[in-house]
Order: C-alpha cells, then structure tokens, then sequence
C-alpha cells in the first residue's frame, strides 16, 4: 500500500480512538465510572459499537487507554512548564506548580480513576517518568545549592508528589499557591548552612 | 437482668467481634481483599457461620468495623504521642513522627482498604477528628511562633497529612525520619522572621 494511504488510515484510526477516550472522559464526568458500557462509549463518540470493538476489547480497556493519554498530557504539560534557560530552583517550582494544579483538577474521579487503574503496567512506567523528571531537578537544584543536599533527591521527589496531592481538596488558585510555596519550603536547605560545604 | 450479667454478655460480644476483625486483618493480610467471605472469617475467627451473621450482615460490613477499629486506633496512637507538658512544635513533631509511621505501617492494604471503604460516613467523620487534632497542634504551634502563620492552619494540616503519606512507599526508620524532618520545614516560619511581629 501506497505510504500516503498507511497514513490517512493511522489518523483515521487515531482520530476513532481520541473520539472514544473523549466519550469515555465526558461520560465519567457526567455519571462517575460505575455504570460505564461499551454501548454507552460508542453513542457518545458517535461511532458504532463494532467499530468500538475493533479498539478496545472491553470498558476497563478503554479506561486504560484514557488514562494513558491523561498521562501522557500531564507529563507534556509538565515538561512545558519549565523554561529550559532558568536555573533549576526556578524550573521546579514551575514544574510542581503545574503538578499542583493538574492535581486539583483531576479531583474527584482522577481519584476514582487511578485506584481502579493503579495496577496497570503503564500508569507505573508513567508514574516513574514524572518521578525521574522531578528527580532530576531536584538533584540539579541541590548542586546549585537552590535546594538542600542532606536527603536523598529520590525521598524529596516522594515527599513532593505526596504532599502536592493536597491540591485536590483545596479550593481557589491562592491555595495552591501557597501549598506549593510550602511544599518548596521542605526542599530548601535548612539553617544558615553549617560552616563546612560538606560535599567533596 | 442483674448488671454484671450484662457487663459479661457486652464483654462476650466485644470479644466475638474483635474475633471476627482479627480474622479479617489475618486474612486481608495473606489473600488481599479481593476474595474474602463470611466462611473464611468465620472460620478463622473460631466461631460459627451463624453467629458471624450476628454480628455483620456482610464482609464489607466488617471491613467497615475492622477499618473503623484500626482508626480509633490510631488516633488514640497519635492522641498518646505528644507530652501534653512540651510545647506545641514538640509535641507536633511526635504525633507527625507517629502518623508517619502508621502510614508507613499501613503499606499497600491500608491503601486498597481505603479506597474500598472511603464513602464511609464513619471514615469521614474520623478523618476530620485527625485532621482537626493535628490542625489544633499547629494552631498553637503559629501562636508560640515555632510555626509559620502566614498560611491558614487548615491548609498547613492538608500538607502535612498529604505529605507524610509518601511515607508509605519508603523503606526504613531513618528515611520516614528524614520524611518528617522535610514536612516540618514546610511548617517552620519563612525568612529570619521580618522586623514586625505581624500579629495583633
């Protein structure tokens, strides 16, 4: 087959499933995950349930897929956030804002979502993407002496995404703000540095 | 009924129940939930099929008890954690060390059992007692000036208790420390405290 006919067919295809994750988004939204049907999905993304099937062999498929392609768009967003040219204190704090209010509007069924999806393969790959993203910036602001160096950029990078969780409870951008502020605070180093620069 | 007749059936029946939720935890512990039955507990608890229906008309009812028991628990775990004599930084450090802990204790079951059970009114009621006990503690601490006091105490308890979930996913006593440590500095007033002490 013709190159050109390879590639109207995989955006075909692309644009069939973006339709069924967009279905599937919109009807969580409306009625929470509980009663979800394949029928249902079908309808709402204007497409036939066969065709449906042709994607997904079942609900929990697409769901799977929907919260891949959440994902993926958080960690985009998360990669944006951040002007490359800045030094990394200020890159993190960009980086964990963002965190901070995509959190707060996956809310309640970005909770709902991830319990019943957290056993998937792929949100751990993706979980440790966004880890080692954050990780990464926290080990570079603890060179730059932005950040504190006396634990681990790995048990900083938990204590982050743990606490930046927060956000889905609070109300208001000002909130946000200030829990990301706090959260910043855990991170900076602590005293007015003892006298002797202890790495080597 | 003479009254040390009734004290001993409520102490029988307290002892059958607590039967009934040990089994529970054993066996959450070994299978998970996914599989549990009435028989199972039943059995394992030493005692009949009959009378376990006594009790609890279903297992999600006695996880319910069993979850409901692990948190009164633990908030009486927390509530012994502070000297009531040290001041109120002192004592939120050790009630946070605590909850770091249970947390950390709490692992993966604590986890899947939470978001099984989270539409309790019973979860939600002993979480607001947690988060208004450690709210408390950092009203105080803003007052004594150990904490910071630019930021509602309500959204500084969220934080914390967001926070020290990561402890969770760490391995060690000396990392859930170093946990606690971080999370504290997120409370500690900002700055070498500017000239004006702004409270009236």
């Amino acid at each position: 087959m013709p190159k050109l006919w390879n590639e109207s067919i995989d955006a075909h295809r692309a644009a069939v499933k973006d339709a069924a994750l967009d279905a599937t988004a919109a009807l969580v939204a409306e009625h929470g995950l509980v009663a979800l049907t394949m029928s249902q999905i079908a309808e709402k993304a204007g497409i036939g349930r066969a065709t449906l099937y042709k994607y997904f062999p079942d609900v929990q498929a697409v769901l799977f897929a929907w919260h891949e392609r959440q994902i993926a768009t958080h960690l985009d967003q998360l990669a944006a956030a951040a002007d490359p040219a800045a030094p990394a204190g200020v890159r993190l704090e960009a980086v964990l804002r963002t965190y901070a209010f995509i959190q707060h509007h996956s809310g309640r069924h970005g909770g709902e979502l991830s319990v019943l999806l957290h056993h998937g393969d792929h949100v751990d790959r993706a979980r440790k993407r966004l880890h080692d993203f954050i990780e990464q910036l926290i080990i570079e602001g603890a060179q730059s002496g932005d950040l504190r160096d006396d634990v681990p950029a790995d048990e900083l990078t938990g204590y982050c995404l743990h606490a930046l969780t927060a956000a889905g409870t609070l109300i208001g951008p000002d909130a946000i703000h200030r829990l990301v502020a706090i959260t910043l605070a855990g991170l900076r180093p602590q005293q007015p540095a003892p006298a002797e620069p202890d790495r080597s």
